[in-house]
């Protein structure tokens, strides 16, 4: 078994335990490692090079695709041994050690990071850990559930480490492309066209003499939870399908949509899987991560290809796509993210970028990582890849968090990922905001109108009337424009004190 | 003279007064004409308009490359005759209207706008106004000194008017390089690898029967003034140039430095004039403008190629360029502003983009458009397409403003058109701070310490202080955030009290 997935013979003595392959990572390295939410993330390793922090001073700087599964990334910051961690990360106890100024945190454009790495802004690139299906006749790695930075990290790493991970299934083979683009001044046009064009090859080709050690697991990945659609979120969903629609009426859009992607979390996945009951046939997915809609959406028979970086499924879906990934091969493809989110091929597929705002502003400026402009929630991930470059740029919240005590539409973002500039249109349970050919004072009346929670309405006409009685393009009260923020903080709730009262009253 | 710039003879009868052209533009329509940073401006149907508009009710969309020449925006906006206006404007007439809402102004990435005049999200484009240098036997229409949407209003607008300028050189033809891209899904990879290289035509090509006016004039562009290199621009050009040898040295940049970007105004001027006394050589611009910097770079021998999608000089140099305009035609090439700013090509190149900011904050956040968060400067133009998508994005700003009264480095930007994520390096007069990858908490210590004035340094520290004590990914103190700008409102000045008093002591 394990033989058939090592196939290069030669590198059959590289195999050794978890412990042995982790002490080739010294205290201070800078380490690349493969997983991009949840998906296909090295699981022994890791784990090894955890219990040895305990023991010894070892602390690394961590560089992956995205978030880590299996609980990595809270246990290696409880281990106090992550330096620095970029480019993402979605844990309640990294964020903690993050927000405590502890770990150095670079919240960094998914599609970029790697293109620092390789001209060398983030220092050299001491070892690459990265999870495997198998080891080609040539040496080549074939990725797992992820590709994310898996690629970049095995070519410029001094050594890497290999897990053979059995628990994967073996018919993952032939669903990745890797593509990576050339150094410049040789760079040349990526040649994709269409979410089904393959521009590379099916495994990581490296120089086997590179890879220092193999460690076999048999693991699979751990599971994501998904709330279930809610009424809100499928307002949202239906919100923007008849927007759609319309769009698609109006000749503005082509029949069949042009490729979608769609950000991570509960309510990206909800709008996807409203898809299911649309007119909408011969779908295509051009986007990061497939999530359970993804695949509900080919059950439906409405979705004609999906590329992204990784697969992450909740443990029922899990159980039902893993066992029959063969099955997808010809309507999957996996792509290293530089390729999923790459500014080039976003741009000219022209793609409808569906992301998930923490809280959007009247003028449509968006806050998707900080909560109150100072905590980070998880990072900017891919929107930003998405959203600057894209045909359509939509943004969805829920109107209210936190049980109404909060709006996330607010007068002014306490941080920006998204400018104005990028986005296109809002949508929150209450409606539909376009903001396209609109003007700042315009965009204010439409979102005031389409996407804010009533019980907000009159405390944000009045915060308008009086800062348009300033004057300018984008009319605000600097020294009120945080105050719903600093009240709530005070009294707990953005409501404004009589509001406050109508409702405990 | 007019019949050989106009080589297809069936098109002489369409020789017409600006009146008669102008009468074509009824009140209501939506109008896109040429002209970018001044250069290429239709010059005598705009006036015609104006002087209609005193007369009779005369309201148009403005949609153009960029800012307009010869007062035209200004003469609009007082005339009262914009209703909207996209994508960018540089006049201190039409920008008060626009602060006082009475135009509504839609500030747009300088390659996006044309992607949603084609898809149709800004409506119908009734006619177009093109400055020309010539029309073909074909009926192609040769452009002058800028490019910027005038092809793409060409092919998408009902009706052509065409102005024949005579006082524009013949030899500009040949200039241009006209690449539209396809629409979708027929888009293809723009298959320039090179800032040299040509992917287009040499002229516009349209249906000759769209042209329903010719108008000839004989008027120059109007030349722009710069502000000679000061102590401090020279200075933020030394630390710029000093940082490009070092990364040179470290192996991160080529030796002949990626193609260059720079902006608008007199700091990426200065910038761009300090490289003359560099060490680099066989430079290349791939930028947006050229201001006379780019011709003084040819003259010491120090530039090899110049793309861009306009040419903007100061008088005593347009005297000089535009005689000689021919010799220039293997080394400067002039191309729609989709193409000169396109995400694609600017990843691609991996050119270092310069670009100024109003103001930037002490993570890494740019101002570039909006004064005290409310009030329009310019607009953002191409700085977004270009620092987006870089290799390296650099912003450029002096450290004060208003004789020291405003500090440009802040606690928190009032409004962000460049995040934290886009942004690379920042330079003021007072030094460099290299942002990459660094965290936030990082970011600050390297923007107070390079880039901050003296006199901001201790209410700064006291700031960051006491917000690093909240904790947070980016410390600060929401209620404070704006404190600077509010208390430059209240006292005229953003020092704190006691420095105030030790400066008028
Ligand atoms: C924005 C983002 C955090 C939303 O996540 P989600 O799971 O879809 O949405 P939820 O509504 O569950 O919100 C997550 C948390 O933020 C809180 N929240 C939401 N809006 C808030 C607001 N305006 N103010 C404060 N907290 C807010 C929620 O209450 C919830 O908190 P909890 O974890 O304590 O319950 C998430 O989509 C994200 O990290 N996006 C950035 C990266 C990205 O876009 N990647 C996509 C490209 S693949
Ligand atoms: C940012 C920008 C306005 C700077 O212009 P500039 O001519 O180089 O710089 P200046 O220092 O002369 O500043 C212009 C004005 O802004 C004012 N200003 C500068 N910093 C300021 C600050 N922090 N607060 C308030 N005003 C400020 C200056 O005092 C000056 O005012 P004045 O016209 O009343 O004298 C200009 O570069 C711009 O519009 N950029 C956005 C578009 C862009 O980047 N295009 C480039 C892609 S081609």
């Amino acid at each position: 078994m394990v033989r058939e997935r090592i196939r290069l013979s030669s590198l059959h003595d590289r195999i050794m335990s978890a412990d042995q392959a982790a002490s080739l990572i010294q205290d201070g390295m800078t380490v690349g490692m493969s997983g991009f939410t949840r998906a296909g993330d090295a699981k022994a390793v890791p784990l090894a090079l955890i219990a040895r922090g305990k023991a010894e001073p070892l602390h690394i700087n961590l560089l992956t695709g995205a978030s880590l599964g299996n609980d990595l990334d809270g246990m290696l910051a409880d281990a106090g041994m992550l330096k620095r961690r970029l480019p993402f990360q979605a844990d309640a106890r990294l964020r903690a050690a993050i927000n405590r100024g502890e770990v150095m945190f670079i919240d960094q454009h998914l599609s970029e990071m790697v293109e620092q790495l390789r001209s060398g802004a983030l220092g050299h690139l001491d070892c690459a850990v990265i999870e495997a299906t198998a080891i080609t006749e040539t040496g080549a790695i074939v990725p797992t559930t992820s590709v994310g930075n898996s690629a970049s990290f095995a070519i410029l790493a001094e050594r890497v480490i290999v897990e053979i991970n059995l628990a994967q299934p073996a018919e993952l083979e032939g669903l990745h492309d890797i593509y990576i683009p050339k150094r410049r001044p040789a760079r040349e046009p990526i040649e994709l066209t269409k979410a089904s064009d393959r521009v590379g090859t099916p495994a990581i080709q490296i120089d086997p003499a590179k890879i220092a050690a193999i460690v076999v697991t048999n693991q699979p990945d751990s599971a994501t939870t998904l709330q279930a659609p809610d009424a809100d979120t499928s307002a949202i969903s239906r919100h923007l399908i008849t927007f759609l629609e319309r769009e698609v009426l109006a000749g503005r859009l082509p029949r069949h949509l042009p490729p979608l992607q769609a950000g991570i979390g509960a309510i990206a996945n909800a709008v996807l899987s409203g898809l299911k009951d649309s007119p909408f046939t011969d779908l295509e997915l051009y986007s990061e991560v497939l999530q359970d809609s993804a695949f509900e959406l080919f059950e439906a028979g409405k979705l004609a290809f999906a590329s992204a970086s990784s697969i992450v499924l909740t443990a029922p879906m899990m159980a039902k796509v893993m066992p029959a990934i063969a099955n997808y091969r010809d309507r999957v493809i996996l792509r290293p993210q530089e390729v999923s989110n790459h500014p080039e091929v976003v741009r000219r597929l022209g793609l409808i970028a569906i992301n998930t705002a923490i809280e959007c502003d009247i003028y449509g400026n968006v806050n998707s990582t900080h909560v109150n402009g100072t905590h980070m929630m998880n990072g900017i991930g891919g929107s930003g890849d998405f959203a600057r470059n894209a045909q359509l740029s939509v943004f969805v919240t829920k109107s209210l968090a936190k049980d109404g005590r909060i709006s996330s539409i607010v007068p002014m973002v306490t941080h920006v990922d998204h400018t104005e500039h990028d986005v296109d249109v809002i949508v929150t349970e209450r409606g539909l905001a376009d903001l396209r050919g609109l003007a700042p004072r315009e965009r204010a009346r439409a979102i005031m109108e389409n996407c804010l929670h009533p019980s907000y309405r009159d405390q944000m006409a009045d915060y308008v009337r009086r800062a348009v009685a300033r004057g300018g393009q984008t009319p605000h009260i600097l020294e009120e424009a945080f105050s719903w923020h600093t009240r709530a903080r005070e009294t707990g709730s953005m409501l404004a004190a009589p509001a406050q009262e109508a409702l405990s009253a």
